[in-house]
Order: C-alpha cells, then sequence, then structure tokens
C-alpha cells in the first residue's frame, strides 16, 4: 500500500505558515510554504532547479522567494522572475512545480496529485474549527510511522483504556460495547461504555469527582487520512452531556515510512480561558508525543520494512473491524489511482 | 560465517531480570524476559501478533504481560490468554514464541534454535559465579561489533599489553611464553610472563609496590562463545599466588553485527568489601567500554560489511594460535547445522 | 562523475600533523599521519593489516606508529618492522600502503593514485601563503557533500552577494560584469562591481565607512579542486586598493559524497595583529561553517543520491559558465585516468 494522490491533504495548520518560507516534505516532495502580502498562501517547490539549494531557506521578496544561493526568485506560480546574476537571463528550466492549496477552516490543503483535477468542494468539512461558539487548541509533530499506522490507532478507540489509562481509563471496560458502520467511503466506529466512572481527563475538567455515567467515543474516518472523534461523557439518568470535545486528527504522508500529525481539540465550553488552553496543550504533549507516538513508532521499527500490518499475518480482533474497513477502501482507491495512471 | 543457533546463549544476568519487562534482541530475535510471580523466567516473541507494538513497552498481570496498545495478555507460553476488546475473542494467530530458558550460576541462559534439542547439561558450568567462597561483580554493554571479533579479543590476551597497558601493563613482556590448546571442542591459551613487575591494576588490590613475579593469563574458549579466563600474580619464590580473579566473559549475538557482552570478575578476597566492589566497577567500566570497545568498533568499522578478519586475508601471528582454531571449530559446527537445516 | 587519482590534494595543513597520529580519510582510503622525529610527514594506510584497528589510535614510537590493538609497530614506509607478542615473527602480509606526501606553503600534499607517476612538479604554487610579506589564517571543516558541489560554489563568487550579504553584500548588484577564462586546464572568473559601497567585512577592517569603489573578486580553479581567489576594494579615482585579501579553498573527497573543506586567508596588512587574526577566524566561522555549509549541505540533500547537477537537468544561467568549464575539464581527465586504467 502506498498512498493515494489525487486527494485533499493537509499541509499545515493556517498559523503554522506566515511570511517565514516554511520547508516542509509531503508525499515525498519537497515544498515551501508562505503566505504573499494579501496574505493568501503559496505552496511551490523548495528545490531550486538552478543548484538544488532549499527555497525554504531563502527570504521573502515581495510576493517572490529568493534563492539562498545566488538570488534567483520564484513567484507563486512557480515560475523565476528574476536572475539577479550576470546577464540576468531566465532559462526556460528556471521553474518549480505549483500546487493547488486552499485554506478552510484554519487548516491549509493541498491537492497531492494532478492540479486539474483538484476539486475545493471535496474538501473534508471541519467547519467546527472555525464556529465562532467553539475554540480550538492545535498542534503538530513529526512521526517515524507509515500515516497509515496513525489511521489504524485512531479509528480503534480501544486503544485509549490501554495507551492513555491514564487520562481516559475506566474501571469497567469490560462492559464496553462496540458499533462499526461503513457508509459510501467513509467509516465510523462507536464505543460506548455504560454506567463507567468518569475518566480523569474529564474529572479534571469538569470537577467531578465520583460522578458515573455513560461514556462514548465515537470515530469517523474518510479519505484519504482524515479522523474526526466526538468524545462524550454522558450523565447515566438524563443522557445530559457532562462534557464533550471534538478532535481533528489529520494525517498527512511525508515519505512511506514517516508522517506529518495535525491534530486539534475543539471545545464548546470556556472559550477564553487560557488554563483550559494550557490544560489541552499538555493533554496534547502527553497523550501524542509521550504515548501514542513511542508505541506506534516501535511498532513501526518492529514491522521491519513492512507498512501494513495486514500483509504480516496479523492476529484480527473484532474492534479492528474499522481500521480494516478504512484500509480495503483507501487500497481500492490507490489500486484505481494506479490504474487510471498506467492508461494515461 | 553468521552465528550456531543451537546452542545455549546467555540472555541476561539474573539481576537483570525482574517484575519490570526487559526488551531484548538476541540472535536477531525480538524478546522479552520477565520474571512470574515464582520467579521463574520467561522469555516470549516481543512482538504483539495483533498490532505489532513490543510486549516489553506493557506491563505484568499477575504471570502474563499486558501489551501496551491495546491490552492483550500473553502468558509464559507465548499464548494470548485475554482479549479484553470487544467480543473478547481470542484468534487463533494470537501467540508469539516460547523461547526455552534455564536459569543457572546467576545467568539467564536461551537456547537460540530448535526448542525439542534443548538440553540443559549442556549449558556451560560457571558454577564458580555462585560458589560461597567467592565473590562476584557483574556488568552488560551493548557494542557495535560482531560477537566474533569480541571472541578473538577475549581469546587472545596479549592485547592486555596494549590495550590495557595502564592497568596489566608489565615491563618485561618480550619474555612472554605463549601456549596454546586444543582438546575436543574447547581452546586454552596460557600467556605466562615470568619474573614481571606487578601490573598496575594487580598492585591496587594487594597493596604490594615493587613485588616481582610470574604473571599468568590464562583464557579458555568453549562453543559458542563463552570465554573464562584465570588471571594469576604468583610469587617468583614459592610460586604462590599473591593474586587471583576468574573472569567470564559471554558474548550473545545481537545480530550479524552487534552483539551483547556480559562480563563478571569473580574474587576469592575481601569477599564483603564494597570497596573492591566498586573498584572491580571502575575497572570494567576503564577496561570494556572506555578500552576495549572503542578499539573493536572502530576496528569493526575498518573491516566495513565484513565480519569474519580472516575473510580478508589478514597478517597472522603466533598469538592468534587460539582465536584461529576458535574460530575454525565454531565455522564447522556453523555449516554441520545448516547442512542438517537444508536436509529437514 | 568520481574523482582524479593521479593529482595532488591537500591531505591537511601543517599544523594539523604532529607527534600526535592522525586519522583522516582522504579519496576513501583510510591514512594516518604523523611526523617523524626529524618533523618529516608520514602518511600509510590507517588500517592495521593483524586486526584492523586504526593506527590513529595507537601511538608513536619514535619514527614508527604503534597499533594500539597488540602493538605491531610500522615504519614511516608501511612495513611493519615490530611484532612484540610470540615468536615475534612479521608475516610478509604485515604491511600497509605508503602515501607520497610533500609538505610545501604550510600545505601537506598527498598523491592520490599511482605513487610512480608523483611528480612534486605538479603540487598548485601556494606559496604567498608562505611570503613573508604576508601572514595567513587557516581553517579544516569535514563537509556532508561532493567536494564539486564545493568548487560550485567557490568559483562562483556571485554567492557571495546572497550567502554572504552581511559581510560581502553591495547595494548595486546589478551593475556586476562577469568574466570567465579558460587557459589550458585552468579557469578564471572575475566579477567586477564599479562604483560600490564597500561590504560591511572590507569596512570592518578597514574603518572607512561611506567609501565607494570598485569591487573585484577574482577566483582561480585549476585541477583538481584547488581554488584559489584575490579579492579586492579599489579606490575609485586612483584605482589603488583600499582593501585585498587571499583566499586559499583547497577541497579533497573524503567519499564520493563527502568531503574535506581546507581554506585559509592570506593578507598583506598588519601581519602580527593577533585581533585580525581572531577576526578572520571569525568571519571563517560564521561564513564558512553558519553560512556556506548549511546551504550546500541542503542542496546536496535535495539531489539525493546524484552529485552532479548538471546530470540533473538544471537551470544553467551565466554565472554557471566558470564550473560548468571546470566541471567539463574534470571530467575529461577523470574518463582518460579510467581508459588509462582499464588499458593497463
Amino acid at each position: 500500500m502506498t498512498y493515494l494522490k489525487n486527494t485533499w491533504y493537509v499541509a499545515a495548520w493556517g498559523d503554522e505558515v506566515s511570511r517565514e518560507p516554511l520547508g516542509r516534505k509531503l508525499l515525498d516532495q519537497d515544498i515551501v510554504l508562505y503566505r504573499r502580502e494579501d496574505g493568501d498562501v503559496v505552496a511551490i517547490g523548495n528545490r531550486c532547479p538552478h543548484r538544488f539549494a532549499p527555497l525554504s531557506m531563502g527570504k521573502l521578496q515581495g510576493d517572490t522567494i529568493e534563492c539562498p544561493y545566488h538570488g534567483l526568485r520564484f513567484n507563486g506560480h512557480g515560475a523565476c522572475v528574476l536572475n539577479p546574476n550576470g546577464d540576468g537571463d531566465i532559462p526556460p528550466k528556471a521553474k518549480v512545480p505549483a500546487y493547488r492549496v486552499e485554506e478552510r477552516h484554519d487548516l491549509v490543503w493541498f491537492w497531492g496529485g494532478d492540479p486539474e483535477q483538484a476539486d475545493p468542494a471535496l474538501i473534508p468539512d471541519l467547519s467546527y474549527v472555525t464556529d465562532p461558539k467553539t475554540r480550538t487548541v492545535t498542534g503538530h509533530i513529526h512521526v517515524d510511522a507509515a500515516y497509515e499506522l496513525y489511521i489504524d490507532n485512531l479509528i480503534d478507540l480501544s486503544h485509549a483504556q490501554f495507551v492513555h489509562n491514564d487520562q481516559l481509563g475506566v474501571d469497567n471496560y469490560e462492559d464496553a460495547q462496540l458499533e462499526v458502520k461503513q457508509a459510501d467511503e467513509q467509516v465510523d466506529v462507536i464505543i460506548t461504555i455504560p454506567n463507567a466512572n468518569m475518566p480523569p481527563a474529564i474529572r479534571g475538567i469538569t470537577g467531578e469527582d465520583n460522578k458515573r455515567g455513560n461514556f462514548v467515543l465515537a470515530a469517523h474516518w474518510q479519505i484519504p487520512s482524515i479522523v474526526t472523534n466526538h468524545i462524550q461523557f454522558l450523565d447515566a439518568d438524563t443522557n445530559e452531556a457532562l462534557h464533550e470535545s471534538f478532535g481533528s486528527h489529520l494525517l498527512t504522508p511525508e515519505t512511506e515510512t514517516t508522517a506529518h500529525y495535525f491534530y486539534g481539540l475543539t471545545r464548546k465550553h470556556r472559550l477564553d480561558d487560557k488554563d483550559v488552553d494550557n490544560a489541552v496543550r499538555a493533554w496534547h504533549l502527553k497523550g501524542f508525543t509521550e504515548q501514542d507516538k513511542p508505541v506506534i513508532e516501535a511498532a513501526a521499527r518492529m514491522m521491519g520494512d513492512e507498512t501494513d500490518p495486514l500483509a504480516m499475518g496479523p492476529a484480527i480482533i473484532q474492534t479492528d473491524g474499522a481500521n480494516v474497513r478504512a484500509r480495503r477502501i483507501l487500497k481500492k482507491r490507490i489500486k484505481l489511482e494506479l490504474e487510471q495512471e498506467s492508461q494515461a
């Protein structure tokens, strides 16, 4: 399995892109991202066609980026618009690829394949991120594991009981009920633990210590590697949400064996409370950098050169239902794309 | 040359294995070691068959080990005995290899090949380690060199005069006499330096500064990579031992190019003296980590992809007699094992 | 493209070689350099032929070097002259290669190929380095880039305006005039910027702030990777040099993808002023380690396995005239050498 090209991937959270060039490898391609003076995001090839220095080490000159090595300038379409040296001639080869990017819901999306096929209507709807009634804390880490291994992690929320036990563990996990649904090219998985104790992370936010209720973890996957989740703790009597949050977990392959992990936690309460922001950041650091990442990267090392667990004859259990379905959909789409490429 | 499989190797010193799981790669296999509640040592495959996380990152639950990722539990036979997720079904593939281990003389030995062939009677006799009249200080380091390069080092004690000159050097090394003996599949080498000054390390222990005597360094190699030595400094007149120690130098291949080095120094004097323990530890750190390891690892780098010096057309000198014999025996056994495998 | 063998390369600045052995990989060969008691430089193979330890970890014994592992001693011709072990026999294989070296103008040169062909008359003339009317500050860094990428950098001084803008930038770079000359197997490139402001680095030395003049940067390349330059700032009216310096930029391949960069700055003023020495060292650190090296190494990474930019279909601009010519000459000579080798 490799990755789908003709689809939208996250290149960055909006606040990562500024008037300082940002070099990032995405789908094995070296890309530089920056904002034009009007604020629009530009994504072009990062490798100068002259002597191959990374443009991201250079600086912006108006809407162009200047190569750090010999000063050639490129515009947002990847065309060289200035050669400051010698006779100043600009040779035809002096150009870099330009990528289709769209900024939406505080995310910079880029189209991984043929720009002609890029359709902004296909960008996943993460409008809750920019809903004025919510507040979202975001982050980005680089991981030494194939992006698919992160999808596996994210749409099998049973890992929360073990990897994040200190934050999300409950004392009656054996009562958990699992539901997996597939519709079109999307997969939903819902774990419900009735009459659970309130997990530590939620106690920290609600301040309620001994309350029991229904703990509901729902994850939604869509092509290519977009996972959103909805975590709720419901009053056992009234079914009223004592707590809920919305997670964005967005993976972009860097290479076949490494990935970018963009995450966000969206809440509907205490929107302006910096203490909550900081608590969420602390949880992200703990949960994603200190808990998920070491386990997933260690599993990736254990897999050696293979990136697809299903190719290794694994033990498959019921809670793998969602990730097995997601991989199947993705593989089918990748196969189709490769067939179309070979026909073209 | 590669390594013999159907033989006993050291997996760990006994005190390295506890109720905290210990992950260790041995003979290219990822293994986790831990103690059951009754103290017996368990060694099973470290790679969870579900999503390939290392079990050594998990924790013990009674006599089982729980995977850190999704909580599957495995017993000392490598069988999955609990799947806490979903319907709880345990698929047939949910198992890991189990290794034959024996704890003897404070060492945990494991059989590298077919468990059916494992015969505890073949475990090398290192009973002096647990003799109540002795005291042994032990250690373990990881080395970036093929295990055979360490055998070469250990059964050619002439290196002591140069690599460990500050500790074991004498002023009349030119008088050294060499004896090499081979019996069955074992090799002995004895270097005797008559009327030598007492080497610095021994002066430090005996407190005798100007005494001369006979310095005798004897090393014994047996299959696969077990070296024991006996260092003596004898009174020139009475031939009484002014000092003696027994060294255990036990190599286990991690991969073809890296190894585990387990070492111990056994003494018969001042058994309860912590100062002597600390002096031995300081000597181990100096001699093994700061002197042998850099030289051997540098030689390994100089050899590039080759792990067998004899394949590189080296200059062979008389003091190589022991290591050439040992390699010849080992190669013959490995060849035989490969032939048996190909016939099976 | 690989490298020429039968030619003189720099092995070290003279003050790098002493009575402490210096291990250095040059043209993929492991070499140890040291001075004999009479001060002459020795360069022999660094890999002991016995057990392959690096001789450079050993110590000098008179004019010989003693292997750190088992004490074999080798003389400046690479012959083993002492085996201190066992019967002391010296086997025929106990020898290492000896390299032709010449010390001239404070540089240790070595011949990369067949010693029989080594002709000291071919050593490039860098006599200005030891001219008593000059003072030279020198240095050496290791770079993770093919040596050719450094030649490209050094004989295209247009990079100074961008990579070293804070030190050598001018405000009318668009007025620069370029001249490239090829004679025999040598290439010269001269950039003249008439009526330029005095660049910051030169202002720092001359103390003249607002003076404008003609800024002339001249570089000279010769086989194999010897670049010297002459930087001048001339009074616009009198054409008198307000400042000039002579740079030595000497590359030696370590491997096909890594190199040694030896540099020196020679001046004719304030010869005994340690403050100027220190200012030059600060400039070297800034310019070569913090500015050139990151850009060139990043470009090398961007090029992946390729070391020749011309093989990658680059955009070629007028200022590449010198480096394209130099590469063409070098390729021709390498091709010729390979043909001669295959005929021999």
